[in-house]
Protein backbone atom coordinates (compact mmCIF):
# COMPACT_ATOMS: atom_id res chain seq x y z
CA UNK A 1 0.00 0.00 0.00
CA UNK A 2 3.02 2.10 -0.43
CA UNK A 3 2.68 2.98 -3.81
CA UNK A 4 -0.93 5.04 -3.13
CA UNK A 5 0.94 8.16 -3.34
CA UNK A 6 4.12 9.74 -3.85
CA UNK A 7 5.81 12.72 -3.13
CA UNK A 8 7.20 14.26 -5.96
CA UNK A 9 9.28 17.89 -5.58
CA UNK A 10 6.79 20.81 -6.62
CA UNK A 11 7.45 24.01 -7.34
CA UNK A 12 4.56 26.31 -6.38
CA UNK A 13 3.80 29.97 -7.45
CA UNK A 14 1.91 32.38 -5.89
CA UNK A 15 1.28 35.37 -8.02
CA UNK A 16 -0.16 37.65 -5.53
CA UNK A 17 2.93 37.27 -3.29
CA UNK A 18 5.37 37.17 -6.45
CA UNK A 19 7.38 34.33 -5.67
CA UNK A 20 7.44 30.75 -6.04
CA UNK A 21 8.71 28.19 -3.26
CA UNK A 22 9.99 24.67 -3.82
CA UNK A 23 8.67 21.76 -1.63
CA UNK A 24 8.03 18.29 -2.18
CA UNK A 25 4.15 17.67 -2.62
CA UNK A 26 2.45 13.99 -2.62
CA UNK A 27 0.63 12.90 -5.99
CA UNK A 28 -2.19 9.73 -6.40
CA UNK A 29 0.01 6.73 -7.91
CA UNK A 30 -0.85 6.08 -11.58
CA UNK A 31 0.14 2.23 -13.26
CA UNK A 32 -1.04 -0.31 -15.83
CA UNK A 33 -2.46 -3.07 -14.79
CA UNK A 34 -2.70 -5.85 -16.98
CA UNK A 35 -5.27 -8.39 -16.39
CA UNK A 36 -4.94 -11.74 -17.55
CA UNK A 37 -7.73 -14.79 -17.01
CA UNK A 38 -6.67 -18.11 -18.22
CA UNK A 39 -3.12 -17.10 -19.51
CA UNK A 40 -4.58 -15.25 -21.99
CA UNK A 41 -4.69 -10.75 -21.41
CA UNK A 42 -7.44 -9.38 -20.91
CA UNK A 43 -7.68 -5.36 -19.97
CA UNK A 44 -4.69 -2.71 -19.30
CA UNK A 45 -5.98 -0.52 -17.13
CA UNK A 46 -4.57 2.69 -15.66
CA UNK A 47 -5.03 2.34 -11.93
CA UNK A 48 -4.09 3.14 -8.64
CA UNK A 49 -1.76 0.19 -6.76
CA UNK A 50 -3.44 -1.83 -4.51
CA UNK A 51 -6.81 -4.03 -3.84
CA UNK A 52 -5.73 -5.49 -7.35
CA UNK A 53 -7.50 -8.72 -6.37
CA UNK A 54 -10.70 -6.41 -5.82
CA UNK A 55 -10.13 -4.73 -9.01
CA UNK A 56 -10.08 -7.73 -10.87
CA UNK A 57 -13.06 -9.27 -9.53
CA UNK A 58 -15.50 -6.10 -10.01
CA UNK A 59 -14.22 -5.90 -13.41
CA UNK A 60 -14.74 -9.13 -14.35
CA UNK A 61 -18.05 -9.57 -12.41
CA UNK A 62 -19.17 -5.91 -13.32
CA UNK A 63 -18.59 -6.84 -17.31
CA UNK A 64 -20.25 -9.69 -16.89
CA UNK A 65 -17.69 -11.85 -17.45
CA UNK A 66 -17.70 -14.28 -14.91
CA UNK A 67 -21.01 -14.85 -13.42
CA UNK A 68 -19.85 -15.09 -9.29
CA UNK A 69 -16.75 -14.83 -7.10
CA UNK A 70 -16.83 -18.64 -6.43
CA UNK A 71 -16.23 -18.70 -10.63
CA UNK A 72 -12.58 -17.65 -9.70
CA UNK A 73 -10.14 -20.34 -8.36
CA UNK A 74 -7.17 -18.11 -8.20
CA UNK A 75 -6.04 -14.23 -8.61
CA UNK A 76 -2.28 -13.70 -7.81
CA UNK A 77 -0.04 -10.83 -9.39
CA UNK A 78 2.62 -12.44 -11.81
CA UNK A 79 6.67 -12.23 -11.34
CA UNK A 80 6.89 -9.63 -13.74
CA UNK A 81 10.18 -7.51 -13.06
CA UNK A 82 10.85 -4.14 -13.86
CA UNK A 83 13.74 -2.17 -15.66
CA UNK A 84 15.42 -2.14 -12.23
CA UNK A 85 14.83 -5.77 -11.69
CA UNK A 86 12.64 -5.48 -8.91
CA UNK A 87 8.98 -7.14 -9.12
CA UNK A 88 6.05 -4.74 -10.28
CA UNK A 89 3.04 -5.96 -9.50
CA UNK A 90 1.29 -5.12 -12.53
CA UNK A 91 0.19 -7.98 -13.94
CA UNK A 92 -2.48 -9.63 -12.29
CA UNK A 93 -3.56 -13.58 -13.41
CA UNK A 94 -7.10 -15.02 -12.53
CA UNK A 95 -7.79 -18.77 -13.72
CA UNK A 96 -11.08 -20.12 -13.46
CA UNK A 97 -12.25 -23.00 -11.79
CA UNK A 98 -12.84 -26.46 -13.99
CA UNK A 99 -15.75 -25.90 -16.21
CA UNK A 100 -16.44 -22.51 -16.06
CA UNK A 101 -16.12 -20.88 -19.75
CA UNK A 102 -13.97 -18.79 -20.43
CA UNK A 103 -14.90 -14.74 -21.08
CA UNK A 104 -16.73 -13.83 -24.50
CA UNK A 105 -15.13 -10.79 -24.90
CA UNK A 106 -16.74 -10.49 -29.18
CA UNK A 107 -18.21 -6.89 -29.28
CA UNK A 108 -16.85 -6.01 -26.16
CA UNK A 109 -15.68 -2.65 -26.45
CA UNK A 110 -12.54 -0.51 -24.74
CA UNK A 111 -10.91 -3.70 -23.56
CA UNK A 112 -7.25 -3.33 -24.53
CA UNK A 113 -6.10 -6.25 -27.17
CA UNK A 114 -2.44 -6.29 -26.51
CA UNK A 115 0.71 -7.67 -28.13
CA UNK A 116 1.90 -8.97 -24.93
CA UNK A 117 3.28 -12.56 -25.00
CA UNK A 118 4.70 -15.22 -22.24
CA UNK A 119 3.49 -16.32 -19.56
CA UNK A 120 3.69 -13.24 -17.51
CA UNK A 121 5.26 -10.91 -19.60
CA UNK A 122 4.69 -7.59 -19.68
CA UNK A 123 5.24 -6.32 -23.30
CA UNK A 124 2.05 -4.68 -23.71
CA UNK A 125 2.91 -2.58 -20.61
CA UNK A 126 6.55 -1.67 -21.62
CA UNK A 127 3.93 -0.78 -24.81
CA UNK A 128 2.15 1.78 -23.21
CA UNK A 129 4.74 3.72 -22.30
CA UNK A 130 6.87 3.12 -25.31
CA UNK A 131 5.58 5.63 -27.38
CA UNK A 132 7.02 9.18 -27.37
CA UNK A 133 6.08 12.76 -29.00
CA UNK A 134 7.25 15.76 -30.22
CA UNK A 135 10.53 16.97 -29.36
CA UNK A 136 10.10 19.55 -26.40
CA UNK A 137 13.35 19.53 -24.71
CA UNK A 138 14.69 21.92 -26.95
CA UNK A 139 11.14 24.13 -26.84
CA UNK A 140 11.88 27.74 -25.39
CA UNK A 141 8.56 28.72 -25.03
CA UNK A 142 7.91 31.36 -21.87
CA UNK A 143 4.47 31.61 -20.15
CA UNK A 144 4.02 34.12 -17.11
CA UNK A 145 2.35 32.85 -13.75
CA UNK A 146 0.29 35.70 -13.90
CA UNK A 147 -0.90 35.04 -17.45
CA UNK A 148 -1.06 30.90 -16.83
CA UNK A 149 -3.09 31.55 -13.14
CA UNK A 150 -6.06 32.82 -15.35
CA UNK A 151 -6.53 30.48 -17.94
CA UNK A 152 -9.17 27.90 -15.96
CA UNK A 153 -11.38 31.07 -15.60
CA UNK A 154 -10.67 31.57 -19.01
CA UNK A 155 -11.47 28.43 -20.18
CA UNK A 156 -14.87 28.33 -18.11
CA UNK A 157 -16.46 31.32 -19.47
CA UNK A 158 -15.83 29.81 -22.72
CA UNK A 159 -17.90 27.08 -22.18
CA UNK A 160 -21.14 27.44 -22.41
CA UNK A 161 -22.94 24.01 -21.68
CA UNK A 162 -21.14 23.00 -18.22
CA UNK A 163 -23.45 26.07 -16.81
CA UNK A 164 -26.35 24.41 -18.18
CA UNK A 165 -25.73 20.31 -17.04
CA UNK A 166 -22.13 20.26 -14.59
CA UNK A 167 -21.60 17.50 -16.56
CA UNK A 168 -18.83 18.05 -19.29
CA UNK A 169 -15.07 18.32 -19.04
CA UNK A 170 -13.90 21.25 -20.99
CA UNK A 171 -9.89 21.37 -22.96
CA UNK A 172 -8.60 24.79 -24.01
CA UNK A 173 -5.76 26.02 -25.85
CA UNK A 174 -4.05 29.29 -25.66
CA UNK A 175 -1.22 31.07 -26.87
CA UNK A 176 1.96 31.43 -24.65
CA UNK A 177 0.42 35.19 -24.27
CA UNK A 178 -2.79 33.85 -23.42
CA UNK A 179 -4.96 34.19 -26.67
CA UNK A 180 -7.87 31.82 -26.68
CA UNK A 181 -7.28 29.27 -29.62
CA UNK A 182 -9.77 27.05 -29.49
CA UNK A 183 -12.62 25.23 -26.69
CA UNK A 184 -14.08 22.04 -26.46
CA UNK A 185 -16.66 19.96 -24.01
CA UNK A 186 -17.32 16.84 -23.58
CA UNK A 187 -18.32 14.28 -20.88
CA UNK A 188 -15.14 12.50 -21.36
CA UNK A 189 -11.60 14.28 -20.05
CA UNK A 190 -9.99 12.57 -23.62
CA UNK A 191 -12.74 12.87 -26.13
CA UNK A 192 -12.66 16.82 -25.09
CA UNK A 193 -8.64 16.60 -25.70
CA UNK A 194 -9.20 14.70 -28.81
CA UNK A 195 -12.21 17.29 -29.96
CA UNK A 196 -9.38 20.26 -28.91
CA UNK A 197 -6.21 19.11 -30.70
CA UNK A 198 -7.90 18.26 -33.75
CA UNK A 199 -10.05 21.51 -33.99
CA UNK A 200 -6.31 22.81 -33.83
CA UNK A 201 -4.66 20.86 -35.94
CA UNK A 202 -7.23 21.71 -38.93
CA UNK A 203 -6.56 25.10 -38.10
CA UNK A 204 -2.77 25.28 -37.92
CA UNK A 205 -1.66 21.97 -38.29
CA UNK A 206 0.45 19.67 -36.43
CA UNK A 207 2.45 19.57 -34.29
CA UNK A 208 1.31 22.77 -32.10
CA UNK A 209 4.21 24.19 -30.78
CA UNK A 210 4.56 27.19 -28.60
CA UNK A 211 1.02 26.35 -26.88
CA UNK A 212 -0.71 25.83 -23.78
CA UNK A 213 -3.44 23.22 -22.97
CA UNK A 214 -5.50 24.07 -20.22
CA UNK A 215 -7.75 21.32 -18.76
CA UNK A 216 -10.97 21.75 -16.77
CA UNK A 217 -9.86 18.44 -14.43
CA UNK A 218 -7.07 16.04 -13.49
CA UNK A 219 -4.12 14.93 -15.68
CA UNK A 220 -3.98 11.79 -16.44
CA UNK A 221 -0.88 9.98 -18.34
CA UNK A 222 -3.15 9.38 -21.27
CA UNK A 223 -3.73 13.49 -21.54
CA UNK A 224 0.16 14.04 -21.20
CA UNK A 225 0.50 11.44 -24.08
CA UNK A 226 -1.78 12.94 -26.02
CA UNK A 227 -0.14 16.61 -25.41
CA UNK A 228 3.20 15.21 -25.85
CA UNK A 229 2.01 13.74 -29.34
CA UNK A 230 0.85 17.21 -30.20
CA UNK A 231 4.25 19.02 -29.55
CA UNK A 232 2.20 21.17 -26.66
CA UNK A 233 5.11 22.18 -24.42
CA UNK A 234 3.03 23.54 -21.21
CA UNK A 235 -0.13 21.72 -19.75
CA UNK A 236 -1.78 23.44 -17.22
CA UNK A 237 -4.66 21.66 -15.07
CA UNK A 238 -7.51 22.96 -12.69
CA UNK A 239 -6.89 19.44 -10.33
CA UNK A 240 -4.29 17.29 -9.49
CA UNK A 241 -1.98 15.33 -11.77
CA UNK A 242 -0.90 11.35 -11.43
CA UNK A 243 2.50 10.31 -10.49
CA UNK A 244 2.74 8.90 -13.92
CA UNK A 245 1.51 12.33 -15.93
CA UNK A 246 4.31 13.85 -13.54
CA UNK A 247 6.73 11.46 -15.07
CA UNK A 248 5.83 11.30 -18.55
CA UNK A 249 5.92 15.33 -18.63
CA UNK A 250 9.31 15.21 -16.88
CA UNK A 251 10.61 12.25 -19.77
CA UNK A 252 9.07 14.39 -22.57
CA UNK A 253 10.75 17.85 -21.42
CA UNK A 254 6.85 19.21 -20.42
CA UNK A 255 5.78 22.01 -18.24
CA UNK A 256 3.01 20.24 -16.44
CA UNK A 257 0.73 22.31 -13.87
CA UNK A 258 -1.61 21.59 -11.33
CA UNK A 259 -4.17 22.97 -9.12
CA UNK A 260 -4.22 26.44 -10.86
CA UNK A 261 -6.27 28.43 -9.06
CA UNK A 262 -5.46 32.22 -8.29
CA UNK A 263 -3.58 33.26 -6.75
CA UNK A 264 -1.66 30.01 -6.57
CA UNK A 265 -0.55 27.04 -9.01
CA UNK A 266 1.90 24.02 -8.93
CA UNK A 267 4.38 23.11 -11.35
CA UNK A 268 5.40 19.56 -11.38
CA UNK A 269 8.06 19.16 -13.78
CA UNK A 270 10.25 21.92 -16.43
CA UNK A 271 9.24 25.06 -14.48
CA UNK A 272 11.89 26.69 -16.60
CA UNK A 273 9.65 28.02 -19.29
CA UNK A 274 7.54 29.93 -16.47
CA UNK A 275 8.15 33.44 -15.94
CA UNK A 276 6.93 36.11 -13.33
CA UNK A 277 5.67 39.23 -15.05
CA UNK A 278 8.19 42.28 -13.92
CA UNK A 279 5.82 44.93 -12.27
CA UNK A 280 5.75 47.13 -14.57
CA UNK A 281 4.44 44.63 -16.90
CA UNK A 282 1.08 45.32 -14.97
CA UNK A 283 -0.85 42.06 -15.67
CA UNK A 284 -4.38 42.18 -15.85
CA UNK A 285 -6.27 40.92 -12.82
CA UNK B 1 -25.54 20.55 -31.89
CA UNK B 2 -28.95 20.13 -30.44
CA UNK B 3 -28.04 16.97 -28.90
CA UNK B 4 -24.98 18.37 -26.45
CA UNK B 5 -27.58 18.74 -23.65
CA UNK B 6 -30.88 17.09 -23.05
CA UNK B 7 -33.79 18.08 -21.14
CA UNK B 8 -34.84 15.15 -17.93
CA UNK B 9 -37.29 15.11 -15.19
CA UNK B 10 -36.23 15.49 -12.25
CA UNK B 11 -37.40 15.03 -8.62
CA UNK B 12 -35.46 16.96 -6.22
CA UNK B 13 -35.31 16.44 -2.34
CA UNK B 14 -34.89 19.29 0.08
CA UNK B 15 -34.74 17.53 3.27
CA UNK B 16 -34.20 21.03 5.13
CA UNK B 17 -37.26 21.97 4.32
CA UNK B 18 -38.73 18.49 4.01
CA UNK B 19 -40.62 18.46 0.49
CA UNK B 20 -39.76 17.36 -3.17
CA UNK B 21 -40.38 18.89 -6.40
CA UNK B 22 -40.75 17.95 -9.91
CA UNK B 23 -38.87 19.94 -12.34
CA UNK B 24 -36.90 19.66 -15.62
CA UNK B 25 -33.21 19.82 -15.94
CA UNK B 26 -30.32 19.53 -18.15
CA UNK B 27 -28.12 16.84 -18.93
CA UNK B 28 -25.00 16.26 -20.53
CA UNK B 29 -25.43 14.29 -23.48
CA UNK B 30 -23.31 10.77 -23.49
CA UNK B 31 -23.50 8.63 -26.78
CA UNK B 32 -21.91 6.06 -28.62
CA UNK B 33 -19.33 7.40 -31.30
CA UNK B 34 -17.33 4.56 -33.45
CA UNK B 35 -14.10 6.17 -35.45
CA UNK B 36 -13.29 3.41 -38.15
CA UNK B 37 -10.37 4.11 -40.89
CA UNK B 38 -10.65 2.69 -43.98
CA UNK B 39 -13.86 0.52 -43.23
CA UNK B 40 -12.01 -0.44 -40.18
CA UNK B 41 -13.47 -0.19 -37.15
CA UNK B 42 -10.59 1.82 -34.53
CA UNK B 43 -12.30 2.63 -31.23
CA UNK B 44 -15.86 2.80 -29.91
CA UNK B 45 -16.17 6.34 -27.72
CA UNK B 46 -18.85 7.18 -24.99
CA UNK B 47 -18.76 11.00 -25.57
CA UNK B 48 -20.95 13.90 -26.01
CA UNK B 49 -22.04 14.52 -29.63
CA UNK B 50 -20.74 17.58 -31.58
CA UNK B 51 -17.46 18.26 -32.86
CA UNK B 52 -17.20 14.52 -34.19
CA UNK B 53 -14.72 15.14 -37.12
CA UNK B 54 -12.62 17.17 -34.76
CA UNK B 55 -13.02 14.28 -32.03
CA UNK B 56 -11.73 11.57 -34.66
CA UNK B 57 -9.26 13.68 -36.27
CA UNK B 58 -7.44 14.61 -32.36
CA UNK B 59 -7.57 10.90 -31.33
CA UNK B 60 -6.23 9.60 -34.50
CA UNK B 61 -3.23 12.43 -34.30
CA UNK B 62 -3.11 12.15 -30.50
CA UNK B 63 -2.39 8.12 -30.87
CA UNK B 64 -0.12 8.62 -33.14
CA UNK B 65 -2.48 6.98 -35.73
CA UNK B 66 -1.92 9.23 -38.39
CA UNK B 67 1.31 11.97 -39.07
CA UNK B 68 -0.98 15.10 -39.86
CA UNK B 69 -4.07 16.35 -41.21
CA UNK B 70 -3.51 15.64 -44.74
CA UNK B 71 -3.10 11.72 -44.24
CA UNK B 72 -7.03 12.40 -44.60
CA UNK B 73 -9.22 12.07 -47.29
CA UNK B 74 -12.73 11.89 -45.93
CA UNK B 75 -14.19 12.36 -42.48
CA UNK B 76 -18.03 11.58 -43.00
CA UNK B 77 -20.51 10.41 -40.53
CA UNK B 78 -22.24 7.00 -41.64
CA UNK B 79 -25.78 6.81 -42.76
CA UNK B 80 -26.74 4.17 -39.92
CA UNK B 81 -30.24 4.68 -38.38
CA UNK B 82 -31.62 4.14 -34.79
CA UNK B 83 -34.42 1.88 -33.79
CA UNK B 84 -36.44 5.06 -34.76
CA UNK B 85 -35.37 4.98 -38.47
CA UNK B 86 -33.64 8.10 -38.05
CA UNK B 87 -29.76 8.40 -38.68
CA UNK B 88 -27.65 8.32 -35.03
CA UNK B 89 -24.54 9.97 -36.51
CA UNK B 90 -22.66 7.64 -34.28
CA UNK B 91 -20.45 6.05 -36.70
CA UNK B 92 -17.78 8.47 -38.70
CA UNK B 93 -15.76 7.18 -41.54
CA UNK B 94 -12.53 8.57 -42.08
CA UNK B 95 -10.60 7.72 -45.17
CA UNK B 96 -6.93 8.04 -45.76
CA UNK B 97 -5.30 9.94 -48.85
CA UNK B 98 -3.52 7.15 -51.25
CA UNK B 99 -0.14 5.98 -50.06
CA UNK B 100 -0.74 6.38 -46.52
CA UNK B 101 -0.42 3.45 -44.56
CA UNK B 102 -3.47 1.75 -42.13
CA UNK B 103 -2.75 2.56 -38.60
CA UNK B 104 -0.65 0.23 -36.79
CA UNK B 105 -3.20 -0.85 -33.54
CA UNK B 106 -0.57 -4.10 -32.71
CA UNK B 107 -0.07 -3.75 -28.77
CA UNK B 108 -2.48 -0.44 -28.28
CA UNK B 109 -4.90 -0.56 -24.89
CA UNK B 110 -7.97 0.53 -24.65
CA UNK B 111 -9.29 0.77 -28.26
CA UNK B 112 -12.46 -1.53 -28.26
CA UNK B 113 -12.43 -4.37 -31.35
CA UNK B 114 -15.79 -5.02 -32.09
CA UNK B 115 -17.61 -7.66 -33.22
CA UNK B 116 -19.21 -4.73 -35.92
CA UNK B 117 -19.75 -5.73 -39.57
CA UNK B 118 -21.11 -4.05 -42.87
CA UNK B 119 -19.75 -0.90 -44.06
CA UNK B 120 -21.67 1.31 -41.91
CA UNK B 121 -23.18 -0.71 -39.61
CA UNK B 122 -23.85 -0.06 -36.04
CA UNK B 123 -23.64 -3.57 -34.31
CA UNK B 124 -20.45 -2.61 -31.75
CA UNK B 125 -22.63 0.21 -30.32
CA UNK B 126 -25.49 -1.81 -30.18
CA UNK B 127 -23.72 -4.29 -28.09
CA UNK B 128 -22.68 -1.65 -25.76
CA UNK B 129 -26.64 -1.08 -25.25
CA UNK B 130 -27.27 -4.75 -25.24
CA UNK B 131 -26.30 -6.29 -21.91
CA UNK B 132 -28.13 -6.24 -19.02
CA UNK B 133 -28.27 -6.56 -15.14
CA UNK B 134 -29.90 -7.78 -12.51
CA UNK B 135 -33.56 -7.79 -11.79
CA UNK B 136 -34.57 -4.15 -10.20
CA UNK B 137 -37.89 -3.77 -11.28
CA UNK B 138 -39.31 -5.59 -8.31
CA UNK B 139 -36.75 -4.34 -5.24
CA UNK B 140 -38.52 -3.06 -2.89
CA UNK B 141 -35.13 -0.86 -1.28
CA UNK B 142 -36.69 2.19 0.59
CA UNK B 143 -34.16 4.70 1.81
CA UNK B 144 -34.57 8.06 3.57
CA UNK B 145 -33.58 11.49 1.86
CA UNK B 146 -31.75 12.29 5.14
CA UNK B 147 -29.75 9.13 5.14
CA UNK B 148 -28.78 9.54 1.55
CA UNK B 149 -27.98 13.50 1.55
CA UNK B 150 -25.12 12.73 4.35
CA UNK B 151 -23.16 10.18 2.76
CA UNK B 152 -21.12 11.65 0.26
CA UNK B 153 -19.45 13.21 3.09
CA UNK B 154 -19.11 9.92 5.28
CA UNK B 155 -17.68 8.66 1.78
CA UNK B 156 -15.02 11.46 1.84
CA UNK B 157 -14.58 10.63 5.70
CA UNK B 158 -13.86 7.21 4.64
CA UNK B 159 -11.19 8.54 2.02
CA UNK B 160 -7.36 8.89 3.55
CA UNK B 161 -5.36 9.19 -0.08
CA UNK B 162 -7.28 12.41 -1.39
CA UNK B 163 -6.66 14.19 1.36
CA UNK B 164 -2.94 13.97 0.84
CA UNK B 165 -3.24 14.52 -2.77
CA UNK B 166 -6.22 15.76 -4.43
CA UNK B 167 -6.35 13.48 -7.32
CA UNK B 168 -7.98 10.33 -6.21
CA UNK B 169 -12.07 9.54 -7.34
CA UNK B 170 -13.59 7.39 -4.57
CA UNK B 171 -16.52 4.44 -4.53
CA UNK B 172 -18.06 3.43 -1.24
CA UNK B 173 -20.74 0.88 -0.75
CA UNK B 174 -23.52 1.64 2.04
CA UNK B 175 -26.61 -0.89 3.29
CA UNK B 176 -29.75 1.13 2.53
CA UNK B 177 -30.27 1.91 6.58
CA UNK B 178 -26.37 4.39 5.32
CA UNK B 179 -24.58 1.56 7.19
CA UNK B 180 -20.66 1.86 5.34
CA UNK B 181 -19.99 -1.37 4.01
CA UNK B 182 -16.26 -0.85 1.70
CA UNK B 183 -14.88 2.10 0.31
CA UNK B 184 -12.12 1.77 -2.38
CA UNK B 185 -10.00 4.64 -4.31
CA UNK B 186 -8.47 4.84 -7.57
CA UNK B 187 -7.06 7.47 -10.55
CA UNK B 188 -10.03 5.70 -12.00
CA UNK B 189 -13.31 6.32 -11.56
CA UNK B 190 -14.42 2.56 -13.05
CA UNK B 191 -11.34 1.58 -10.93
CA UNK B 192 -12.79 2.55 -8.15
CA UNK B 193 -15.83 1.11 -9.04
CA UNK B 194 -14.59 -1.63 -9.76
CA UNK B 195 -12.51 -2.50 -6.51
CA UNK B 196 -15.34 -1.73 -4.25
CA UNK B 197 -17.78 -4.37 -6.03
CA UNK B 198 -15.00 -6.72 -5.62
CA UNK B 199 -14.52 -6.51 -2.42
CA UNK B 200 -18.07 -6.30 -2.03
CA UNK B 201 -18.72 -9.16 -3.69
CA UNK B 202 -16.04 -11.23 -1.82
CA UNK B 203 -17.75 -9.86 1.43
CA UNK B 204 -20.86 -10.33 0.64
CA UNK B 205 -21.62 -12.66 -2.45
CA UNK B 206 -22.82 -11.05 -5.57
CA UNK B 207 -25.31 -9.89 -6.75
CA UNK B 208 -24.69 -6.53 -4.01
CA UNK B 209 -28.93 -6.76 -3.27
CA UNK B 210 -30.19 -3.70 -1.15
CA UNK B 211 -27.03 -1.11 -1.51
CA UNK B 212 -26.20 2.04 -1.77
CA UNK B 213 -23.39 2.83 -3.91
CA UNK B 214 -21.68 6.21 -3.78
CA UNK B 215 -19.78 7.98 -6.55
CA UNK B 216 -17.41 10.96 -5.69
CA UNK B 217 -17.90 12.29 -9.08
CA UNK B 218 -19.94 12.06 -12.00
CA UNK B 219 -21.91 9.06 -13.26
CA UNK B 220 -21.34 7.72 -16.86
CA UNK B 221 -23.38 4.66 -18.94
CA UNK B 222 -20.53 2.55 -17.77
CA UNK B 223 -20.92 3.21 -14.36
CA UNK B 224 -24.83 2.36 -14.61
CA UNK B 225 -24.00 -0.58 -16.11
CA UNK B 226 -21.59 -1.90 -13.63
CA UNK B 227 -24.23 -1.29 -10.92
CA UNK B 228 -26.89 -2.71 -12.75
CA UNK B 229 -24.47 -6.26 -13.14
CA UNK B 230 -24.13 -6.28 -9.38
CA UNK B 231 -27.65 -5.89 -8.60
CA UNK B 232 -27.46 -2.40 -7.02
CA UNK B 233 -30.76 -0.77 -6.76
CA UNK B 234 -29.95 3.23 -5.48
CA UNK B 235 -26.85 4.69 -6.93
CA UNK B 236 -25.71 7.99 -5.89
CA UNK B 237 -22.61 10.58 -7.23
CA UNK B 238 -21.75 13.83 -5.91
CA UNK B 239 -21.90 15.11 -9.27
CA UNK B 240 -23.98 15.20 -12.59
CA UNK B 241 -25.17 11.85 -14.45
CA UNK B 242 -24.56 12.05 -18.48
CA UNK B 243 -28.13 11.45 -20.46
CA UNK B 244 -27.14 7.71 -21.31
CA UNK B 245 -26.48 6.54 -17.24
CA UNK B 246 -29.92 8.50 -16.80
CA UNK B 247 -31.83 6.17 -19.66
CA UNK B 248 -30.02 3.00 -18.67
CA UNK B 249 -30.94 3.67 -14.52
CA UNK B 250 -34.56 4.35 -16.49
CA UNK B 251 -34.91 1.30 -18.00
CA UNK B 252 -32.81 -1.05 -15.52
CA UNK B 253 -35.51 0.14 -12.92
CA UNK B 254 -32.52 2.12 -10.76
CA UNK B 255 -32.92 4.79 -8.27
CA UNK B 256 -30.35 7.70 -9.63
CA UNK B 257 -29.17 10.21 -8.04
CA UNK B 258 -26.74 13.19 -8.48
CA UNK B 259 -25.60 16.75 -6.98
CA UNK B 260 -26.21 15.29 -3.74
CA UNK B 261 -24.73 18.55 -1.78
CA UNK B 262 -26.59 18.94 1.78
CA UNK B 263 -29.48 19.84 1.99
CA UNK B 264 -30.24 18.55 -1.53
CA UNK B 265 -30.18 15.79 -3.87
CA UNK B 266 -31.97 15.48 -7.53
CA UNK B 267 -33.02 11.90 -8.27
CA UNK B 268 -33.48 10.93 -12.56
CA UNK B 269 -35.24 7.99 -12.25
CA UNK B 270 -37.11 5.77 -9.57
CA UNK B 271 -37.99 7.96 -7.07
CA UNK B 272 -40.65 5.87 -5.09
CA UNK B 273 -37.68 4.53 -2.98
CA UNK B 274 -36.48 7.49 -1.29
CA UNK B 275 -38.84 8.63 1.61
CA UNK B 276 -38.56 11.63 3.75
CA UNK B 277 -38.14 10.29 7.65
CA UNK B 278 -40.56 11.51 9.78
CA UNK B 279 -40.09 14.06 12.01
CA UNK B 280 -40.29 12.08 15.56
CA UNK B 281 -37.23 9.72 13.94
CA UNK B 282 -35.02 12.83 14.23
CA UNK B 283 -31.94 12.17 11.99
CA UNK B 284 -28.52 12.98 12.62
CA UNK B 285 -27.49 15.92 10.88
Amino acid sequence: MGRVSRRTPVTRWDTAARRSTRRPDAVAVEEPLEIRVDGSPVTVTMRTPGHDVDLALGFLLGEGLIGGVDDVRTAVHCNDVGTDGRPTFNVLEVTLRDGVPAPDLTGRRNFGMTSACGVCGSASIDAVRARTGAELLSDRTQVSAEVLVDLPRRLRQSQPVFERTGGLHAAGLFTAQGSLLAVREDVGRHNAADKLLGAAARERGWPLTGTVLVLSGRTSFELVQKAWAAGVPVVAAVSAPSSLAVELAQDAGMTLLGFVRPPHLNCYSHPERIVLATRSASPAG
